[in-house]
């Protein structure tokens, strides 16, 4: 398939990975003009200052106005109204995308106000699984995407057709695409990525400042995804509450059954708990 | 206070910890001759190889027969007999030190066994916070404790001259000396390393397989010290299993704060919570 090519791609929220889906697209010529619509006239500026778009707007109708290809990267909760806001002032069969953590309740309210007419544009949720525990577009750059997964989220409503350029939109930007179902998107991200970030969070919250003198690079691997926005984690679990409240019990009782092991001074158990950790672990590698 | 300078430093167990003391005695000249206490012939042959040591032996007493300075670098269940049997071969007012991740049940048994005749060498717990998820002499380098904190654990029986002897010898070795009773050091050390190593293994061992794939650098983030030996972990936390078991309690009470608050959609407890996360996050740097 060939690269897809737009005439005029806005990046509604320029920060992480507005900022970097941006950049990538113009680094790779993927798009004659690059725009990103932010919240104030002064971001704006501090925006083009980057260097991430070729333009930059407070104003939203007049920045979606016509693009070809419209990226939502705003917090979760804002994504589905602004691209149902921005369906309606795109050019006519224009993608609309999103790069959301969570995808069920996203995708849900976007179809559901999604406009009918005839050559509106069409909607592919989409989560690229790329991150960085800093934020902002200060931390955006053109290779964040390159080699990271994308999951894109269909459902029975979206046209295949829209389906094949949103996957091939995120492919000409070097990342892997997994399909999978806004539902079973949100119950593995929860095991992969949300509950580990409330692990980390809660370590970090029940080290006390005594012991914390004494954290060295443990510590500080095991907590360091608790440094991103507390707002901005508030709605992405918020937006998935229960596969996350449920791994987290799951867990919860998984660190009992370490303390039970302990009190027992149970060897065997306690290995064998702790080589089931290593072995998940070096599944991955480094 | 003028650095050490030891005539015939023998280390027990070159691993990560042991092969790093021993690479430094060298590069920084504290030791005329390194020695190298290793469990079999072979691994004396690979762990000359390395280049850590001057020589190493498998043969324990000749080992450390006429050394001024001991360091037992070896796992916790074994520190207190070896720096008890290292003391009989030690020249007189040698100096034992040990590396070991606890330090209550090491200093017990050492001071319990401790030879009582005139000259008769000194044992000073010690505890560097510096380590690798990677162990073994190929992680070893000289600079691994460069800048790292090293926890000093006397108690009322040790002489205070080999307390000043133990920490100008770490802090020959650039590191920077805390001083706490054993028991204190077991009870912030739950709290900063064991507790945080058991939650990056239970979050690592209830991710199953198919989520697995869908992990990017928060998860490996918070997972990368599960890779740690589970028969090394196993003994540590079992050698200090109730300040380890009160605080995994207590993580998993605050995963159910978390998932309450889920359930509940209540957003400013959640952010809360986060916000607490974060900040005991940030106080770190990175």
């Amino acid at each position: 398939m060939s690269s897809p090519r737009y005439r005029r791609a806005a990046v509604v929220g320029v920060g992480l990975l507005g900022g970097s889906v941006a950049a990538a697209l113009r680094e790779r010529g993927l798009a004659e003009r690059v725009v990103g619509v932010v919240r104030t006239a002064e971001r704006a500026r501090q925006t083009e200052a980057c260097g991430l778009v070729d333009e930059a707007t407070e104003r939203f109708a007049a920045g979606v106005a016509d693009a070809d290809l419209i990226v939502v990267a705003t917090p979760v909760q804002r994504i589905a109204a602004q691209a149902i806001a921005a369906a309606a002032h795109a050019a006519p069969a224009a993608l609309v995308t999103d790069v959301g953590s969570t995808k069920a309740s996203i995708v849900a309210a976007a179809e559901a106000g999604w406009p009918t007419t005839d050559g509106a544009p069409a909607f592919v949720g989409a989560h690229p699984l790329a991150g960085d525990h800093r934020s902002g577009p200060e931390a955006a750059r053109a290779d964040l995407l390159d080699g990271a997964t994308v999951v894109v989220t269909p459902t029975a409503h979206t046209p295949s057709e829209a389906v094949e350029r949103c996957e091939a939109l995120w492919q000409a930007l070097s990342a892997t695409v997994v399909r999978l179902t806004p539902d079973r998107h949100d119950e593995l991200l929860a095991l992969s990525s949300h509950v580990p970030h409330v692990a980390a969070s809660a370590v970090a919250a029940t080290t006390p400042p005594e012991a914390l003198a004494l954290a060295a690079t443990g510590w500080a691997d095991t907590t360091r995804v608790a440094a991103g926005g507390a707002e901005l984690w508030r709605q992405i679990l918020l937006d998935n509450p229960r596969p996350v409240a449920a791994g987290l019990r799951r867990l919860a009782e998984e660190l009992g059954a370490y303390a039970d092991a302990l009190d027992a001074a149970d060897a065997d158990t306690l290995e064998r708990l702790l080589q089931l950790g290593k072995d998940r672990r070096d599944a991955l590698g480094s």
